[in-house]
């Protein structure tokens, strides 16, 4: 194996590796820490990497793998078992600064891990690091003023989305075989899909947000990001609540039990702003989807137009109201990144009577959609994560067909209807645009459904396999 | 029986005369028409009588309960069974008009009764009518600019209280055996207090408040008006969600199995502002207490200062909100009274993050209510339900120990704080002013502890005896 085919390897294939002693958790995780001490300057992935631990980790790992089969101090924890993996600088670790890419934050040590942390130790991960994000995650560039902007892998004069931008870039780079990230309004989702990785956002309270930095209580979802949906199967596995008599995740990505699958294809709203680069990615991806046996109908989903002004006005009330109830607002107003500030004297102004309209928006649409998923009878709504593919750093507004759009809303549009309805979400990897830019595919579903999307997700991906970014 | 006896009688004993067949439902009926006809034009309790359905369903009655017993016509429904009531008129009464007080509604006949008429009517009630409230329930005086102002039977100068005002009007003064009323800031408690009658604000959410006009989602709660607890449980029962293996209501008010009850008397907020005479009454109550076996302690209930802001500014935003969503507010504003358009001018200005803010106070409230109660083993709180006894009509001002208070943030003090919990109060008459005005003890509870409650007043009853207004 190549370094590269083992840096770019999938979860269950180290996991392979491992039993059969033919690959060392230490050794593995050695390797990755070398690959972020050569790349990471280039893309600023990584704020923080736990050199130390993670070793420390790994050693036990290994210890409780390779120690002998049948002997009592041998101790197998399933897929994610010795895995290098990274976690977005938001989610709080024990002993382990936790920026939220703030200055605010920039030497706050936690005295505990998140849920998510702590049931992702007990899987076995190995944490390398935290990964760099949009400051407070509260945006979608991760051009980070306090710790430098993260870098696209693809092309590094590009930003590579956010805000769990540097998760993404880190996934895409093989610098960790995973990451956790959150997504609030497509800060998974978003940069999964500029970077050309899979970016999954559970349904909402499906995954613990218990020590995480919050942004928007009502919108704010824990989820993996990796390079395959096998790989965030695995991950979300480890940290997500199951119903009982659910299929295991994982399985459900095995070589499907079912065909034909029924995908809704929005006649609305998704297609209207729409570059020609990703719209000619995303029909060939519709063209695969259909090769494969899906029925793709179209469908118009009521009230989804309305899900981006609602997304916005609760977020942005939300996250003032978190950042007040802290004691930053306004009182470190000179701390904050300018667009970060902006957004929060928004929020500031936001009526509680719109706030409240926005709510009920939410539950409307929760309500026609599910109604309408079930009245034609669909599996999952496809449609392009992002409109455009990775824009440059600094540019606040990009072209498409000629018209300007603020950069930040052109990325979260297609985004905010699963958060507003606190659907589960899945954008994977659908191709590249003449530029050589990934493009990405989304698929939405009902709540709960996690299992079904990743099954989708799965089959479409046997068709369209990852590509590397020419970085590494 | 004299006239005035039967017209204060409690509903058990209404219930025994029936079943002895020395009382019909449809006589009674007839009699408590009668001294609507003869007293309401004073007291103006009453914005609609519904004569004709009253005395069909008085018959309704009155056929299955003196069918031939044994025989399949008779059916008996219980304590409520041919007991004529009231139903304050934001509640929904099909094919009869609900005004909820206002100009906007005055010509509005649902289609659909409101759950708890439902639930009432299948008990066997009588619905006598529909009382007079505070325009959309939106205020504490029943001073209506559009029906004219609810009075007090104690002194027919002075207010009822409100909202529901005309229910507690129509109560005191033997024109029903009970009344539906709405609480969301006390107005369920505050005219039982000022017109001397038991009124019980259930746990939030335990009473349904379907089509019942809305005013603050988050806040309101449907109870009964009666003139004693074994009263106010017969109706509470008739609509509330019961637990499984909860003890019914009514048992609950029966001679008590438990004696020796633990009472918090607040240390702080509560006493702060008391005019001389109440307090001269509540202390009375306190002793009557103390007689009877009660412990009371001295005790601070962290955050209750607070509720009072808190309180109003989510009532505020909710319903402006909910008469937005109306379509009445702003476009109707000349059809609003001056007083509740200026409430809803104030909640178009709230802040989103303060609602946000009073919102996560209400939940810090609650733990620490909950906190507090349990570590000093606490069945309930023991306050004055209102500072101050009736105030005249139209009094804006009510002076406190030469200082002078607005009359409605006077009268809803030491009520919001059970509306901001979602806890369930009871207030009970507790003696009279030198004035000969009534004054009310509240007793506050942990969330699901009605029974407690009333277990709580009957005792206390049993040594307070309801005394009727000189007007009946």
């Amino acid at each position: 194996m190549t370094d590269s085919d083992l840096a770019f390897a999938s979860i269950e294939q180290i996991g392979r590796l491992f039993r059969k002693r033919k690959l060392s958790p230490v050794e593995l995780t050695r390797f990755m820490l070398a690959r972020i001490e050569q790349l990471n300057a280039k893309l600023n992935a990584y704020l923080t990497v736990t050199a130390e631990l993670a070793l420390a980790q790994a050693k036990k790992a290994e210890a409780e793998l390779f120690a002998p089969r049948g002997g009592k101090s041998r101790r197998d924890r399933g897929p994610l078992h010795g895995i290098p993996i990274s976690l977005k600088d938001n989610i709080y670790t024990k002993d382990v600064r936790t920026t939220a890419g703030s200055k605010i934050l920039k030497d706050f040590v936690p005295e505990h891990d998140a849920t998510v942390v702590a049931e992702l130790k007990e899987a076995g991960a190995v944490v390398l690091g935290k990964t760099n994000l949009h400051e407070f995650a509260y945006g979608v560039t991760t051009n980070n003023p306090h710790f430098g902007p993260a870098r696209n892998p693809w092309d590094l004069s590009r930003i590579p989305g956010g805000s769990s931008g540097g998760s993404a870039a880190a996934v895409a780079a093989g610098l960790c075989y995973g990451s956790i990230g959150t997504d609030t309004g497509g800060s998974i989702r978003i940069p999964a899909a500029l970077c050309g990785i899979v970016g999954l956002k559970p349904t909402f309270g499906r995954v613990s947000v218990t020590r995480v930095v919050p942004l928007s209580p009502r919108l704010d979802c824990v989820g993996p990001l990796a390079r395959s949906s096998g790989d965030a199967a695995a991950l979300l596995d480890a940290i997500f609540v199951r119903r009982k008599k659910e299929l295991p995740l994982r399985r459900a990505t095995k070589s499907s039990s079912r065909q034909g699958f029924r995908l809704g294809l929005p006649k609305t709203f998704f297609p209207e702003v729409l570059s020609p680069d990703v719209s000619s990615a995303f029909e060939e991806g519709v063209r695969v989807l259909r090769k494969q046996g899906a029925a793709l109908e179209p469908i118009s989903i009521p009230l989804v137009e309305e899900t981006e002004d609602a997304g916005n006005q609760i977020a942005w009330a939300e996250a003032t109201h978190c950042h007040e109830q802290a004691g930053w607002y306004p009182a470190r107003a000179k701390d904050y990144g300018e667009d970060v500030l902006t957004r929060l004297d928004m929020g500031a102004k936001v009526p509680a009577t719109t706030y409240l309209k926005a709510m009920q928006l939410r539950d409307s649409f929760i309500e026609h959609f599910h109604a309408t998923m079930a009245r034609a009878k669909l599996d999952a709504l496809v449609v392009p994560t992002t409109p455009v593919p990775a824009p440059k750093i600094a540019e606040e507004t990009t072209a498409v067909c000629g018209t300007n759009h603020p950069t930040r809303a052109l990325l979260l549009r297609n985004n905010r209807p699963a958060n507003l309805g606190g659907l589960p979400a899945i954008s994977v990897p659908c191709g590249r645009t003449t530029e050589g830019l990934p493009v990405g595919l989304q698929l939405i579903g009902a709540v709960m459904d996690e299992a079904l999307l990743l099954q989708i997700a799965q089959a479409f991906e046997l068709a369209r396999p990852l590509l590397h970014p020419p970085l590494a």
